[in-house]
């Protein structure tokens, strides 16, 4: 089964939101065995909305729609979709029910606009959102379906699983595509091809397609059988080999994180961790709390952006920050110790470094991130260098800091410097 | 002149990464008056990368393509490209000696595979890529352009800004489009349209484009002037006036976020700040750590994850967490408090909530958090509850925090509760 999906609106085309609705459900639906074929992003734009949906339509059983459902005058996806299909607007009452509770609930008053979001196209099965107030549309013509959900990313998600995949599901029979994909961390794309270029060989030779997928820090491998869960094992088994070949880069599968991954293992081991962050500011921190059930292993931190700071609340020594800077050996494995005695934790890990874009020297470019990581038998440290992005540097350096916590505790740091 | 973007990848497809070069091209292109009318995601596969570039070239004079250029064997856009412009690849002297340098410079050995991304089509004009090894084309055929740009989103936006766009400015007379996006936080979108209807009428009858562009915590309103700079005055005084009349929920232009507005606002003020977090486990921290200068007014923070560590930590009354809870206006009142006196800080701000799943009861459920604010005059706390979703409480946490310093250092909240 294809589909194509549409988004609609200029704030997608003019890069003022970043489209994670097509990533989201493409995500949803493939692992489903729909195969997507392609993503369409449109302007608020009658025409080209019609357009949008003939070529669709032309080439794929589905089309899903996001976008330009809301209740302000910009919005026109409703009005065109009732031309496309001949049908006009009338008040939905169960919908008008549910909008009138929905503001009832919040005890705020409901306003003539949102009553008009209850005013749908007659001849479409209406899809419930039970998280705002733009209802979902469906569509059927000749067996083809065509969906129209709001682009506000949290009532899109409702929808779509309360309301239409079970429908899909129902309808469709879905041939299912088998994905699989294997994470590595701390190795670039090339590398990681050179070193693994014999189980490539061998993955090619049983006819799985292998992609790899590079983003900063991470590389991700993926194989996909388009024969379905029949070869599912096969595939298993061919990621295990490649467990076993490269032990030190793996850190999981499918939507592990470096922050899960780490989680597992620490809640494995019955240990507790904590961070003293300079330059990241928090954001390791942060990303080890993202994943539900970190409380169970995460006790706190300390974010000591100024040089006072590091003193006052982990008490680095002021005499090594003046010899060696801030962003040194000393000062990092100093923070990292400290923190991990006075937060009681197991492992403590550190960041110092120069996120930029200002704070640079010839010495110390931009980039120059030093991480420690204190643990039960020693306090272990490296020098990186990311180069000279702000963003990307903070993002390097939180990936950088979980993944040196995960190689000390699994034993794959070099010797102590 | 209109553009086309294609994006090239099985792994945007099935959303296993979000699609930002689209967005990021998008901005970049449109604020230069070049009107993107649509983009395009598809699959690593000969015949649709073939049809996209046909649609694409039948509606636009810019057709930029992103993605399917690494240097492993799943990326086949090169190949196509070469055959679709009679062509075919030849080593390109300059690119070689770029990947050597690139190599030698990073110390690291070069692979067979990278020297072959210096296996380049003939007859295009080379985007030379100085943040990595696969280098840019540029395809001119019947005054149209095609340029197809590594995936990899810093390379292709080193390749952009410093290659290619320099030539599309030269080349093409560049019609200006005129953007200007208002931020507004804690109201919702239709409140807000209730509240500026009369505006909004005055903006329509001027015949300007008004965009509502909601996500969750923050409202843009965005005014488009297709006749460019010559009326962009006109749209400056329409959101003054706006300005005066939602003052207290409007906090900044276009590219400003709630940190970066606050940060101005403490720097004008000559004052510092820090937090004490518990639910967003350094979210807060790091989002204001993430505006470059942070440092001129951020001092550092405690994350406060577990009870204890907001007792040792910050000194929270262990009696006041048994008998309130962590998440209470006691609790949440003595974090900034004691933070801002142990950080030594002009303004603390601290948030304690039930990020979820897990944790919520009848009376405190998932989403309740409780944010205080503790300034030089007072402790201000308010209860907020976001919903059920642990990633959208936890961001909705972040805006709520930055959103209550904001309102408290300018006087717009309530009386003392």
């Amino acid at each position: 089964m294809k589909c194509s999906l549409i988004s609609i609106g200029d704030e997608l085309l003019i890069g003022q939101t970043i489209n994670t609705n097509a990533s989201w459900l493409g995500s949803e639906l493939s692992s489903r065995g729909v195969r997507i074929i392609k993503t369409l992003t449109i302007s608020d734009d009658r025409n080209d909305i019609i357009q949008a949906i003939d070529d669709s339509l032309s080439v794929s059983e589905l089309v899903i729609i996001t976008g330009g459902l809301g209740p302000t005058k910009d919005d026109i996806t409703k009005h065109v979709l009732c031309d496309y299909f001949e049908t006009e607007l009338e008040i939905h009452e169960p919908t008008l029910h549910r909008i009138e509770e929905f503001f009832s609930k919040r005890n705020r008053p409901m306003l003539e606009v949102n009553r008009l979001q209850a005013a749908l196209p007659k001849s479409c099965t209406i899809l419930p959102n039970d998280q705002g107030t733009a209802a979902g549309m469906l569509f059927i013509r000749n067996g083809k379906w065509v969906v129209s959900m709001p682009g506000v990313p949290y009532e899109m998600k409702s929808i779509f699983s309360n309301e239409l995949l079970p429908l899909v599901e129902k309808e469709f029979e879905l041939k299912s595509i088998y994905h699989k994909t294997f994470l590595t961390a701390g190795i670039g794309e090339s590398f990681l091809a050179d070193m693994i270029s014999e189980w490539e060989a061998l993955v090619r030779k049983k006819g799985f397609g292998l992609a790899y997928l590079p983003s900063p820090g991470v590389v991700k491998l993926r194989l996909t059988s388009f024969e379905g869960l029949e070869r599912a094992e096969e595939i298993d088994q061919l990621f295990e080999i490649l467990e076993n070949k490269i032990p030190e880069f793996h850190f999981g599968y499918g939507n592990d994180t470096l922050s899960s991954s780490l989680g597992a293992l620490l809640c494995r081991n019955g240990n507790t961790i904590g961070t003293v962050e300079s330059c990241t500011g928090g954001a390791v921190s942060a990303e080890l709390t993202s994943i539900s059930g970190a409380s169970d292993y995460f006790m706190g931190s300390y974010i000591t952006y100024s040089n006072a700071k590091k003193e006052s609340l982990v008490g680095v020594n002021p005499i090594d920050i003046e010899k060696h800077g801030a962003v040194s050996q000393e000062v990092v494995s100093q923070m990292a110790g400290n923190g991990r005695s006075n937060l009681n934790v197991d492992w403590c890990v550190a960041v110092s470094g120069i996120a930029g874009p200002l704070g640079g020297s010839e010495e110390k470019p931009v980039g120059t991130v030093w991480i420690a990581v204190a643990g039960p038998e020693r306090i272990f440290s490296k020098k990186f260098n990311f180069g000279d992005n702000r963003e990307r540097n903070i993002k390097m350096s939180v990936l950088g800091a979980l993944n040196l916590v995960r190689r000390e505790i699994l034993g794959f740091n070099e010797e102590k410097k």
